[in-house]
């Protein structure tokens, strides 16, 4: 039983005492958190799956939640040489076992002797196994052609949200106008609104070019930033390439652009490149910050702030559950990069499962090892099939009157614009809901079609998209487009 | 290159840009923080190992860390029950192989088909899986002598810190007078400590007392109160049982004394119970405060807000590095669940394999199960012989002059006391350091023991401690606790 401030004085006449922890009483940032991915459209979808399984009829039979990047939950395969070396390594026993490939049990024994007591049960140091690491900035060596990474700028961490934050964390300083502003696309995936809501930080907004394919324009980002400095202290900014929610893949040129900008202006720059290996438009090529930036020269390369994201949840492996993803600081002070340390060092380690998947992202089998060839096949299966569900999605997103969808060049959303007529948004209103919230409420009691409203990620006044996934398998990906379309027509016909 | 803001115009002379952020603009909770546990003296034990691995030549010729409860890098093997359900869920081609009994097949399989796409790689639901939360659920009913508990109630965690650490969250609110106090033991785990600096929250001491085996006194827990509520708002109680650093195993008395207590005063509960399944002493019993609380009755039953946290990383199994553990809250405020809920969603899902680990700690084998006997004589082999090692450690230091060590009762570690000759405090003061850490560097340096100073989880003014765990094997232990004494002995001469 909740009480709440106002009745205060009714629960002391009742003998009744209040909860210590209720709304008014809570941390106030934490109530200003949202996060739109597992909003209420999601616990929706929960429901009516629930209420399918105790057989209540519905107009469709089953729910398709197309609201989150998660692969494996809509049917992808695990890649095969990554579960064998975590097996062995979870269940050492199984290193004499006929049934698995010489080069995973070399993998295998190889992580363990890393191990503290050769398990995966005792703590890592907090940065994360020290041999892992070392792999990682192999891996980041070769994706740069050469340019060097060193494993002691390299923290392993819980997925990439929980390295995100942290840098968050140590960013945050100030207070009324000196507050710490950090400048976030939008749309944005909302993990960045969420953290900084938390953090009690300044979210400055730019916004990603819709006409020109979600280009990120410097002229946007230097209004964002002279806005913000009225009434905050600006001092970093992110981005994500490829885009969540948008799917656009940055141009070397726009790349070179932010870092000088953000290295004019003084910001920290926090690469969000989780989806470094999601590009699938023709011409289109994924960049890293840190090779762009190095490769620029000075005063870019030795003095620009940077941190990068990685991630074993996105890619080909989507090994979303297992939480495993690093992140490489360039140029960071290095008393700061202490500090960092020493908050990580609270948390203990990063799972070690997340960490030996993270291992074998990093260093896949070798043309020479026997299981190199299903390897590539699998891999390569997986990135052709997103790459034409994101063409599918695009072009029959783009048949449907009032719907308009540009190209996914990578990561694994499509963000299409809807068109909602006047009727529905004035409906909308009534019922206190965003118009585009509104719309895919309806579509999810309709369809069973679950996708997140644009107003959750951030959109321009008066415009309208919804995220949905591309990943759902191509035999469901094509009629789930149709039907999404066919009920917007029915929506915008009933509201018109 | 870290310029400090003293240095800015010189900087400016140079065309030299200043870091954005350095230790006088990152955040300053964040620099605030401390974490004794691997704090300096493991830095120093890690360069030591490194050292020894390039030859140099040290008096000792290995370094034994018994700075942390990480029971696996000491030596103890995994439950191998646990680990094959945790196979088999990571690597499904196994359901086909003979090597694995039937019941962890038929666990694996289980868990699977709760698990997005029947895989370890899907996301879980943010609070976890809802088999295994109901399992959970059940094990608490268990434990409880059949007392209800609600799945709904009950959230999976990455480790039990990631759970106390979003409780502390919720806590948090106000400035100045108003900001929230929490109450914590000391001795005190230093997560506690930590997480408090993070949230700007104030840290309010109860004493332990040392000459009762550090029990936990009501009258010390008022003063403590009293004296806060001048300066804060004291908002919440935090218990370790059995106690981290201190050993001590609560009776039922002194849980129903505090519940008391915090009910009076309006506190909220979080009980750290990570320890549960280590109690060793004779006449020593583990009470759950949830327990205790609804056996107490009305108004306590209904309305005395708690949380308990649980962790694989301890108990019998030792599995740290996989980073399960939950919270079950009780009488918590709706509304505040469903924040809590919505705090959760933005950081996913706890790790899959950590929840496949729990689910298995807290539905063992039953007798009908192949895998019973042998879980059981696994289980009961490691619980006799921390047993064991927890009165040997204490007989071996009460045998040392001056260091004295009260009853390791539970938990994993003794936490004794000892006196330091007063030229040793003065030299330490000279060189910066607190009197045992210059105690615990010495040792570390000449022995290769590394133990983490009584300042790290705070003492009484002018006593001295360290905490060293009860883990390293049988062989290992008798002769680690006589060197550690003899080093006790000869720094007092040196000294004297």
């Amino acid at each position: 039983m909740a009480l709440r401030t106002g009745d205060h004085s009714q629960a002391a006449t009742n003998g009744l005492k209040e909860k210590v922890l209720t709304l008014d009483t809570m941390n106030p940032c934490v109530r200003k958190v949202e996060y739109a991915v597992r909003g209420p459209i999601v616990l929706r979808a929960l429901e009516l799956e629930q209420e399918l399984r105790q057989g209540v009829k519905k107009p469709f039979t089953e729910v398709i939640r197309a609201n989150i990047g998660d692969a494996q939950a809509m049917g992808q395969t695990p890649i095969t040489f990554l579960r064998q070396v975590l097996a062995l390594c979870v269940h050492p026993d199984l290193l004499n076992s006929p049934d698995f490939p010489d080069d995973a049990k070399r993998r295998a024994e190889r992580i363990l002797q890393a191990c503290g007591g050769h398990s995966l049960g005792a703590y890592s140091i907090s940065s994360g196994t020290q041999l892992i690491r070392e792999d990682v900035a192999r891996y980041i060596e070769r994706r740069d052609g050469g340019i060097p990474a060193d494993p002691n700028n390299i923290f392993l961490s819980t997925g990439a949200s929980d390295a995100i934050v942290t840098l968050l964390k140590l960013l945050v300083a100030g207070e009324g106008r000196t507050r710490t502003g950090v400048l976030i696309p939008i749309p944005q995936y909302p993990l960045y609104s969420a953290a900084l809501a938390e953090l009690n930080a300044v979210q400055v907004d730019y916004y990603l070019d819709e006409e020109r394919a979600w280009a990120l324009d410097v002229a946007e980002l230097r209004r964002a930033l002279l806005q913000a400095r009225d009434h905050c202290r600006p001092r970093a900014l992110c981005i994500i390439n490829p885009g969540n929610p948008t799917g656009q893949v940055q141009t070397r040129e726009c790349i070179e652009a932010v870092i000088r900008f953000a290295f004019e202006e003084g910001l920290f720059l926090l690469a969000d490149e989780v989806y470094q290996d999601n590009v699938y438009a023709e011409g289109s090529q994924f960049h890293s910050f840190k090779k762009v930036l190095t490769e620029m020269g000075p005063p870019y390369t030795a003095r620009q702030e940077l941190a990068s994201f990685h991630s074993v949840s996105k890619g080909y492996m989507g090994e979303c559950g297992f939480r495993g993803g690093y992140v490489e600081v360039v140029n960071m002070d290095a008393a700061v990069q202490q500090q960092m340390q020493k908050l990580r060092s609270v948390r203990l380690c990063p799972p070690t499962p997340g960490q030996v998947l993270l291992d074998v992202v990093v260093s896949p089998p070798a043309p020479s090892d026997p299981s190199f060839a299903q390897f590539q096949a699998e891999r390569r299966a997986v990135l052709a099939e997103l790459a034409a569900k994101a063409k599918l999605t695009e072009q029959v997103f783009n048949e449907a009157p009032g719907i308009r969808c540009n190209p996914v060049q990578g990561a694994m959303y499509s963000f299409p614009r809807v068109q909602l007529p006047p009727r529905a948004v004035q409906r909308a209103q009534e019922l206190g809901l965003a118009p585009d919230m509104f719309f895919c409420l309806r579509l999810l009691e309709e369809t069973g079609i679950c996708v997140v409203p644009g107003s959750g990620f951030g959109q321009r006044e008066g415009t309208y998209h919804f995220r949905m996934t591309i990943l759902p398998p191509m035999e469901k990906l094509r009629p789930l487009l149709e039907t999404l379309s066919q009920f917007h027509a029915k929506f915008t016909r009933e509201y018109s």
